[in-house]
């Protein structure tokens, strides 16, 4: 595996909570995918600082790049741009940059540039702005950890603001095939057939549809005359 | 925070290439917040016998509980089983218990009981079997690891089986108030009022709708009277 690699920390409460579902590792992992970089790990952790910054380490230093969501917002419980500069050894304050973002858009809309709304411009010392078209109050990509909101249409627009700027490596292929038939019965020469092919990573996906067992096999890889190859043996077998 | 702590590790390549949406964190997450367990950290790894080992020992030394999703089907990349056996030093192998409910399985479903799903029977020494009410192939809970299938519906049967075997705390209550105010304008209050609380956690959940910018305010704590006299305090703040 040659491409670049990744990592997603979701940080919030309220997803290890069960009050909200998150949506943007999935979002992520497709948009990574697409242009080839390897998500490799995702983690999920609370809104405590050395929680945090314990996982931004461990995270940074394996993998080519972080992608974090959630905490940069105007409220008490906003500590990741806090936390991502301690886990980095960066000063952090209020950036003449973002402050200056942030009291543009608060006079457009004729709202108070309040202390709450200053704190969406504390960010690193060293850090790039990453731009936010929904509401403004920027991430930022520090090192090679990048910092997006958690509100979905924003973290999606940051997404799409960050990857342009990334170097991906061929992306990852995925052809699959339905067979009407259960995982148990075609383990065998599935098998057989991963393991001729070392280079792809063959998967099954079980499902159960009006009572009937089925299974979608899946085969990935970045070598698209290789995935064909593997895809005419696959059919041959069980098509 | 008394409460005894989980966390859940998801394995399976198709959900960090993006190609399917996990859903079983979400469903772990509530069922673990109403009988007062507290889900502290959720990771998501590739089917790799190394990583799966590592983050394995990782979080059963650090929560009083671990839970897995996907793996432990019939095919080459179901490596889960062996993964946690190694984790957790014990030995493994075809364990008469499981070989004698899963023969039983396929004689009444008329199929052979071949070597693929043979390897439903790999179970660690000293687990304890967990019962698989939809399709029999067992989980198994080893130490303080709880180990389960990804398909949904399975996972949430074997929740079912496992979770009223564990001792909780007393639940985690939540309420909330919508309040039609953007997050920079309650932010000051809120912090304030979430410092008099150090004992409760207090969330706030920006939305857009129409145009127009919400948030959600959240209160979170285990004893009701604490609870009920801070969202008071909300409502008085911002109702």
């Amino acid at each position: 595996m040659t491409n670049p690699t990744a990592a997603m920390l979701v940080i919030g409460d309220e997803i290890l909570s069960g009050r909200t579902r998150d949506s943007n590792m999935h979002h992520l992992a497709q948009e990574l995918t697409r242009i080839g970089i390897t998500l490799r790990e995702a983690r999920v952790v609370a809104d405590v600082h050395d929680e945090i910054v314990t996982a931004v380490r461990a995270l940074s230093g394996r993998y080519t790049h972080v992608f974090t969501s959630g905490g940069i917002g105007p409220t008490h419980d906003d500590i990741t741009a806090d936390a991502i500069a301690a886990a980095l050894r960066a000063k952090i304050g209020h950036r003449a940059d973002a402050m200056a973002l942030l009291q543009a858009h608060y006079d457009r809309a004729g709202l108070p540039f309040n202390e709450a709304r200053q704190r969406m411009a504390r960010i690193p010392e060293g850090a790039t702005l990453i731009d936010n078209p929904v509401s403004t109050a920027p991430g930022f990509t520090l090192g090679n950890v990048h910092v997006m909101a958690g509100v979905p249409n924003i973290f999606q627009a940051m997404v799409a603001s960050v990857l342009p700027k990334l170097t991906g490596g061929p992306p990852l292929l995925s052809q699959s095939l339905r067979v009407n038939r259960g995982e148990g019965e075609i383990a065998g020469p599935f098998g057989e057939l991963a393991a001729e092919y070392p280079d792809l990573s063959m998967g099954s996906y079980p499902f159960l549809q009006n009572g009937a067992h089925g299974t979608n096999l899946v085969i990935r890889g970045t070598d698209p005359a290789m995935v064909d190859a593997a895809m005419v043996r696959l059919t041959r077998l069980f098509g």
